[in-house]
């Protein structure tokens, strides 16, 4: 950490500032220079309040130097992190469909989506059980009966299930869900993440709404912390003040900004960002272009009778097009 | 809710969709002039889904005409809702002070802020026990000592107490806390808004770093809806591009607003908005005389050794200072 | 125009307001159904003021249904347009790459950047002469010896040449430029923008940083307006709240947005969006694999020396590696 | 400026770097400590490119100690300044406001809305000649004769007058202008800039939609270096996610921010900031609250007949009642 003192501050107050410092165990180097002095700590500076120090009378401004995210670093673990499910693996140069309804509605609909993604090429299927949904007057999702659907899906098609869970108490519900799903709206439900530590499954975690990078790092280090090194991270748009043509703000550079910090799977939403379908296509290459580890999509059998987000939902059909045009672009890149 | 269709479509497909409308109990009332028909739906429309209705191939726009909240919308209960604890009152006029530590550290700690604040005039002691953290490495509060040492506060000081709760499992804990604080980051956690239907405390809903008023009515009406009426909003600062002079952008253009939306309460609190103890002061005063029903801010005996957000903090004499000039912005409001 | 009246208004005022409206010229179709009234507008609603409707008391909100954009509207000409100067080609299905350095900084550079970018494939070149810098304190361009500069490479290579016009005074100076760039500051100079309509140059329009696109069509709209069809749109960038990885927030939806509102071609700057070299590739690949007409790179021969945005170029060797990625996506496009 | 290399750089490496930046004119002060060397950075930096240097293979990252503006620093001009037009003191602890239509529509209508606002206690009379429109078919202002009606009213009541300038080509009929306006869409159009250096008249610069207070204080900088030290700064809303229910979000926190950064007056708009007139009063008083110099309020004669931005107008009377309650809180202030 640097710290960055006003001009003119005279050598009293320095060296009551340096010794409170050196109290706190860390090792003061000052580089001084002209008008300005500079002190660089060094030392374990996580218990020192950033903006505390930037209060202090004498102190212009104070400047982290090392990242506070460490679990999920790059720098101390270089290699990819691969993260395998079934006949899917992220990461490492690995590249997996996920894709399945918003929500699932009843056996028949969910076990018909699950074999045409699959034949389309998918290797998850996703499907959502419990729905976090802004007017508590929407459909909320089956609960358990969505589950127990799903796994029946799994079990037809052997496609692993990936589903949102957003309450600790619904876990022992979660035993058959290959990859929990966490919310962007719980991005920093941090009692949550913590009980995630505990669970023997890969977690996918999508960035908030208006969460930073650094924000999302530091949403899966609570997880590894606790004990689950197995992190997928998900981005599915951005809130910025265009809203009128997107839902959200698809941030594809992301993508090969996460991948130069963390050793982490980085996988795209562009269903939920874009919010309509004839926009997915597009932004599903892209993303891959883009060089992400996988692509999320949301497919419906009937999206004009879907309970949610039919929308933004691309047909079966729509959907192998879709997965057609991706496996192309995948092949240009290694070509 | 207003369905625009495309220039040109045929009558068939005009008359399609309005079966299928009236299918789902809606009637459906043309407006035709022009290239360009208007649907007016009457009805329920809530089960509709917009976005749905938007994709379909004849259709161009959908626009609805009715606001989505119901419990806490002012055009069904025009009255001010007034929220009474201990000598406070929040709305229909009345005006009162939150103040307090960012976290709990110590039980001379808190019932030294505690006499200094009420001494200053604040209604309410404000203290967290549960903190949450952006970094898993960082201190996350005192927990349940935390709340046994507020209980002695308010044993001592008369001052009713708020405190954040972030998990429901920890609501056995809050028995002797009066209001209930959900922080911005939970916002949309909603089955934890949920459960606080059956609270019978006001709950002190913080908007999220990037919800809309909408999106912050709803959260209130999860609560409502689950039956719990009291409800306090806060606004605390939202996410823009601005964040090198200010940790958030303090909006309080929604004082107005949503005081014309709502009959519930609304605070602000310009300490975490801000994050920098110098604009503390100028900001509690334009809340106050943007017509906020109450100021929530942040006091600490010793802000230089605080062990959290010790840089927004005010002293017991800022505050003291500060409290008699949102007085007099109150009385110039009202002479 | 949709006016949507408030609930229980009296017949009086509804006929004063049809009354009104029918003597602007428009004629009103009301739905009336249950309580609420919507009144429908056919006619030319542009003289009406939405937000002065919207302001009356009986005037619950106002919903417009056309699009305020008229030349550039694809509905009104659904063919692309296709702007073509030199061997480059953009729209209707053709991509071209434009690439060069920032500024142009003497005869030597630009010549050979010029010779090295189109040896890798690109068929326009860009050099800023003319330099919009924060500070008044930074390097401003070479102003008319740069546009000199520029001319030399422009007949050594062959490559028609773009950059940018920061005031209509400098137009004189323009004559053999090819294509005249409007930066992203100076996308709402209104003025400027109405001089371009009698240029008969295509204009390459940047999205100013906190522009909609509706905003970003209405300045092609006043170009249009003004006399001059040809304006091929640019994306590269918008300001949000995460700008500490990247410099601005590159917004690729945009390009299947905007293809679908406009007949014309769109182009996407990944070098000014992201700041960095090394995320430059990763955003031009994502940007034609979502459909873009063309790409805009920085192109140094010496980085480390270059006098503005070193930072975010690629030299000549990086570039040709890029465009050929870029080639291999377009060909996987179209395959 | 302080460069931070990367841990474990080789010393031959350093001592390039070293040599390089000595090269430069600046001399470098290491602070050494454990595997981080930090390099202070002493002399004038300001040739250096930051984002440049941040790309050096051997570096991890710059952070500029030294703010990039000069002429407007408080830290190098402790005193307010104060600027004077007519009885109008902005700065130094005077308050003034500046109230007047959006738009000159005819002289009948800019005097009469020029009698009541100066009875109301306004001081300056504002009203736009040339209207920055986002459509190119809206009305664009009365022009040179709407500048001849503003000096009639100027003339019959003694208010000086503020209007907005578009272009330097309409300079020569400012003659009887006494503050000139630079509007939002133009605070980074830079070549505008610089020719207001050799205005002798105050300027008020609206900070841009999406602009940061560093750079709203550089264009100021470019004015003042171009030779006119009398810059207004104005802060008028910015655009963020939330549209809704006000046109733009006014960041009142910049007040005191700006307040602290630099000795230019600050004045509020909080008509164009809201863009409802409901909201003008609370968010004006809050202004005042806040500890701004001035506000400036559209008023209109006749609000749902102007031409432009009727919404957002008081009537007189509205205004006279909102100036009374802005008096009371000043009062306050003082008290």
């Amino acid at each position: 950490m640097i710290v960055v003192l006003k001009p003119g501050v005279c050598e009293e107050k320095k060296s009551q500032l340096t010794d409170w410092l050196a109290g706190q165990g860390l090792s003061v180097h000052p580089a001084l220079g002209g008008s300005q002095t500079i002190l660089g700590l060094v030392g374990d500076p996580s218990r020192l309040d950033t903006s505390l120090l930037e209060s202090l009378e004498i102190v212009d401004s104070v400047k982290p130097v090392s990242d506070p995210f460490k679990c999920c670093n790059r720098k101390f673990h270089p290699d990819d992190t691969v993260i395998s499910v079934g006949e899917a693996k992220f990461g490492g140069g690995h590249f997996s469909m996920i894709a399945g309804p918003c929500s699932v509605e009843s056996e028949e609909q969910i076990v018909a989506v699950a074999q045409s993604v699959k034949a389309a090429g998918a290797q998850v299927l996703r499907g959502g059980a419990f729905k976090p949904r802004t007017s508590p007057y929407d459909f909320q999702g089956l609960h358990e009966l969505g589950l127990r659907f799903l796994e029946t899906a799994k079990r037809e098609t052997g496609l692993p299930i990936v589903t949102e869970l957003m309450n600790s108490k619904h876990l022992p519900l979660f035993d058959n869900v290959d990859i929990i799903q966490i919310g962007a709206r719980n991005m920093q439900n941090y009692d949550l993440l913590k009980e995630l530590g505990s669970v023997k499954k890969p977690i996918l975690l999508k960035r908030g709404l208006a969460n930073t990078l650094k924000e999302l790092l530091m949403s899966a280090e609570y997880i590894m912390a606790s004990g689950n090194e197995k992190v997928i991270l998900c981005e599915r748009g951005i809130r910025t003040y265009e809203s009128t043509y997107t839902r959200n703000t698809l941030d594809l550079s992301v993508v090969p900004v996460l991948k130069g910090l963390t050793h982490l799977p980085v996988v795209v939403d562009p269903s939920h960002a874009t919010g309509h379908a004839h926009l997915v296509e597009p932004m599903a290459m892209a993303a891959a272009a883009a060089g992400a580890d996988g692509i999320m999509i949301e497919v419906h059998n009937d999206p004009p009778h879907a309970l949610c987000d039919g929308a933004q939902s691309l047909t079966p059909e729509q959907f192998a097009h879709t997965a057609g045009k991706i496996f192309r672009i995948r092949e240009a890149m290694e070509g």
